[in-house]
């Protein structure tokens, strides 16, 4: 039995009930002869508490401190977890993001991991211990401040030490019983995924599944890491991330067409309307936008008149970076020369995913017709080798996530309810 | 100007409108042209909220996690003040136990700093920031463990930085007004004391004074660091405690004779009735004890009864430590060789101490009389160079304290009450 890196969210020990019942599950993988690295977050809303103490004294708190006040929160749920399996009669150490080696760049609230130096662990492990480490956090290369690594950061952090420590399996532990076929709150025949790719997994990601970050899937392809995604409460199998498919019992999974429906409405709509028809307008504009360090998703531009020699460009973003986006349009206006900007946040995104419609022609009729028959307008169209994905009216949205489910066959059979939540961070 | 150290306790920073206080103060001392260095409590109840859920997860939790858990507290005040000093418009940077390069022993839960290399403070300062630093944390010097140091450990923090940065003074910011001839809640004449030399402030910390506490103080003698005693909320002039008398604008302090009146209730007395008087059998007593790893404070053996050849000796000790020594002792009946044990814990020790009473040779006729003329009867007597020490019953130790606190003539002629509280630690 080799080497297994657990991760813990914090709705998983959210209470003193929580921790108890996580240390039992962190024994039971010891007991079976793993050696145990154990990722775990804040206890449940610790964080926010924190932030809203940060809030209190200040409005605009710096970043140094800032990583330096959130990353209490994991040293708390680490220290009690430890607490807990010893109080179990197993041997444990907690360590900080500091102290297991966890290297980062010094962009504070968001840090990179640049290296993971684990020898502190190795010896803990060595020596027989359980390992639990803070997730989210790290320290600097250059500065050696305390450094956080942003929303999702835990994840990263076990994938990180599993690829560090040549783990077999890097498993994160949340309150949903996996990956699904589309968001089970929007569509309730939604399917536990048994199997996904790295790559379909990174689609899904980016296309708004909550369940696993980008970062992390990029983080375990690249150091091909298996992840598997389970429930701490039910301990049923969850779904596999993996370059390729695993087997379950004595039959091997199967690869799907598509894997899953993802949605996203925490995106906005600008288009530059009026912008001169000539090489380097475009440039221009995504110049002005890169510069004030906004990501953008989608990009489509109209075919121009030919009356006018005008054309419009649209572009999708996040919606919490619609403002500045938008200043630095106004700022550039006379430089870009184009005649208005609208806004609009009031759009979806749906997205179909799955290595298989590299090889299945029909894949992109059928789900123009599936949104056509729900009566859902197109507004925007973006594809990828194994994606395509559409913008619509906001309103849309969950009508056009169920109708595409069904026509590309992925409804479930069972009317079982399933449990789904947030995963922490 | 040079550099000043400031300590504030937890009651000091208990929320965020204290945090906000305490940073206007901090900022005060940097525009009066000091390097600042700021040692930080845990805010208000955060240790004792901490401890909770360190019970909820486990009866006996170890003291490397234990040590852990509890450093996050002030992780999280550290991190508030520094963000509230910079949003008062100065720089300041926090720093954790282990980044200040406080290096302790590895005796969790009360470790003993042996060195500080606080060069990271020294660069914060160079570069015109603020310090902030953790209070009553440290990393282990062999195994780089986080440790604590147990009650009253930030006001140890703070004096063993001010030696190492060599700083002019030591400020201890509670919420009292400094250290008092008495303790006010029992005595409401008591007076502040505007200075005090450092072996009268030991004999008084260790005689039951809570203000300062004996390691702090003691720690502040061997390296010459004047330490200010002083309200975090009033501004005012505290308690000096340094070598030599300080000056107060044109006047120099006087010397008192008696500096004040100390008293203890937390102790309770154990009788060792009918031990045989001949050699050895005190020490094999005290080994017993010792072996125990049990500090006791004063110890009274009885003239021998001529006729039995048997003798009782008494000694006082924590009352915490009670149970273990009864245990000790009657473990080691046989080879002591006793009759029974006594255990009485409605004792109280009333202290007089005062540099002064080496030259004044009335002070112990004067210190019993008062008691006598009280009606209060006296146990046990134990003295040192500047102090006399009485048990006595506790319902007897108010009337007792306040009995000898107007005879050595410390009376205020004021009637103003005196706010008073705990010192957090």
């Amino acid at each position: 039995m080799g080497l297994v890196v657990q991760k813990y969210g914090g709705s998983s020990v959210a209470d003193a009930e929580g921790i108890k019942r996580v240390a039992k599950r962190i024994v039971e993988a010891k007991k079976n002869g793993h050696q145990v690295v154990v990722v775990v977050s804040a206890m449940g809303d610790t964080t926010d508490e924190l932030i809203d103490l940060a809030e209190q004294v200040s409005p605009m708190p710096s970043g140094r401190e800032f990583d330096m006040l959130l990353t209490a929160g994991e040293r708390i749920s680490m220290a009690l977890l430890a607490m807990a399996i010893k109080n179990l009669g197993h041997s444990a150490q907690s360590f900080t993001g500091s102290q297991a080696g966890v290297i980062t760049d010094s962009v504070h609230n968001k840090a990179r991991i640049i290296d993971v130096t684990p020898g502190r662990i190795r010896t803990a492990l060595d020596e027989g211990n359980i390992a639990i480490v803070a997730g989210f956090q790290g320290v600097s290369q250059d500065k050696k401040d305390i450094t956080t690594l942003g929303r999702g950061g835990s994840d990263t952090t076990a994938v990180a030490l599993a690829a560090a420590l040549d783990a077999e399996v890097c498993e994160i532990y949340t309150d949903v019983d996996g990956v699904f076929t589309a968001d089970p709150r929007v569509v309730k025949k939604a399917k536990k995924i048994d199997w996904i790719s790295f790559e379909d997994m990174l689609e899904l990601a980016a296309s708004g599944s909550k369940v696993l970050l980008h970062r992390c899937v990029e983080y375990a392809r690249r150091y091909n890491i298996p992840i598997h995604v389970r429930s701490s409460f039910s301990g049923l199998q969850g779904t596999w991330v993996s370059s390729a498919p695993i087997k379950q019992g004595d039959q091997k999974v199967e690869q799907a067409i598509i894997s899953g429906v993802a949605h996203d409405t925490s995106e906005a709509k600008v288009t530059v309307v009026g912008v001169p028809d000539k090489p380097g307008e475009a440039a221009s504009i995504f110049r002005a936008i890169a510069n004030a360090e906004i990501n953008i998703d989608m990009v489509v531009q109209n075919v121009s008149a030919a009356s006018t020699g005008l054309t419009d460009i649209s572009f999708t973003l996040p919606k919490t970076e619609g403002r500045k986006a938008i200043d630095a349009l106004e700022k550039a206006k006379n430089v870009i020369g184009f005649d208005s900007l609208r806004y609009d946040d009031q759009i979806g995104k749906i997205s179909l995913v799955g290595a298989g419609m590299k090889t299945n022609p029909g894949v992109t009729a059928g789900f123009f017709e599936a949104l056509s028959d729900a009566g859902v307008n197109i507004e925007l169209i973006s594809t990828s080798e194994i994606r395509i994905s559409v913008v619509t009216r906001a309103d849309d949205v969950s009508e056009a996530v169920r109708a595409v489910h069904t026509a590309f066959g992925l409804d479930s059979d069972s009317d079982e309810a399933v449990v789904y939540g947030g995963t922490g961070r």
